[in-house]
């Protein structure tokens, strides 16, 4: 249980804070197929020490395909960890050291049906950094053609096909639930370029 | 290991899909301070077996605080998670039980420094329903007035206040990487009342 110092830099570049300098030891204490836990203990400038679980994950895509009418292809998926139907983008996990845009046209073709022509990155942000580090990769794809859907084991999902006004009208209503789907929307309408895709 | 059905409702109204039939099993793995990790096993459509990982989180709330000239009160807070500043809504986990219109108004006080005479529910969006079931329960906050910064062990936060065109700015800069001050924006912007603030 060796102590080292984090060097931490900033990965947004908004922040002109210095790091804090923080003692710290790192002891896994899960590893399962898709996430792994692990126990962080530091210090903080007061010198008192804390200890927090954090989720090691590595990261994921999603994907929003914009048909040439200006639809968005979105789908309705089974979801095991809340034990419900979520509309949502497509999306799916990293495998370790997997580029980004081959994971978003691979999650596309295999639970949507469509294979692109392009694929732009819009953005990224982390979906939850109170206790997780994984990180949301977001495309946009176009010149969509129909290709055979290829789900994966435990895969339920339904694909549909919706306007940008009725996903806002959603929003509105509280029916898109999704915090990927909210995020990935609203850098998609912000005009995001993925400028700051590689934090 | 006694095998259940899961009657698994869904949450959001929006999917006339009947929910899966899936039998499952759930053993706990891991149980922190802030969140536990469970193995769920189930069978999908096919009959075949499937088993996951799932984090099992309490819960949380963000707040978005609205100044009376229409700036919006934001956070530069240190995350242990991804090592970096990330500038946000104020938030935080919900203790078991809590309301969380009241934890929205514990959490502004404690990280902005600010009391509102008004908390409004906004909406409600699971953070990362891939993997964890942490809901994240968004209110707006107004008529605002300056109170002590009561930060909690271990928290290291700067208070910043930003305009609208502001914080639009830095989603289309890709400065703004935080999934929940995202997602809240969103549904804030949409005019979102909360309707389905409680799946």
């Amino acid at each position: 249980m060796a102590l080292a110092y984090d060097s931490g830099e900033p990965m947004d570049g908004s922040s002109g804070l210095p790091p804090p300098r923080v003692a710290y030891d790192r002891t896994p204490i899960h590893r399962g197929s898709v996430f792994a836990v692990e126990r962080v203990t530091f210090r903080d400038d007061a010198g008192r020490v804390i200890v927090r679980d954090v989720v090691r994950h590595p990261g994921a895509v999603t994907v929003i395909p914009v048909l040439d009418d200006g639809r968005l292809v979105m789908i309705r998926n089974w979801r095991v960890a809340i034990g419900a139907w979520l509309d949502e983008f497509c999306a799916g996990k990293l495998e370790p050291g997997e580029d980004p845009a081959l994971a978003a046209a691979r999650e596309l073709e295999e639970e949507t049906g469509f294979t692109a022509a392009h694929i732009r990155p819009v953005g990224v942000f982390f979906t939850s950094p109170g206790f997780a580090d994984e990180r949301m990769y977001v495309f946009e794809a176009t010149g969509l053609t129909p290709v055979p859907q290829r789900l994966e084991v435990g895969e339920q999902i339904e694909v549909v096909t919706r306007s940008v006004a009725d996903l806002q009208r959603m929003i509105t209503r509280g029916e898109l639930v999704d915090g990927k789907t909210l995020g990935a929307f609203t850098l998609w309408k912000h005009g995001a370029s993925g400028a700051g895709a590689t934090p």
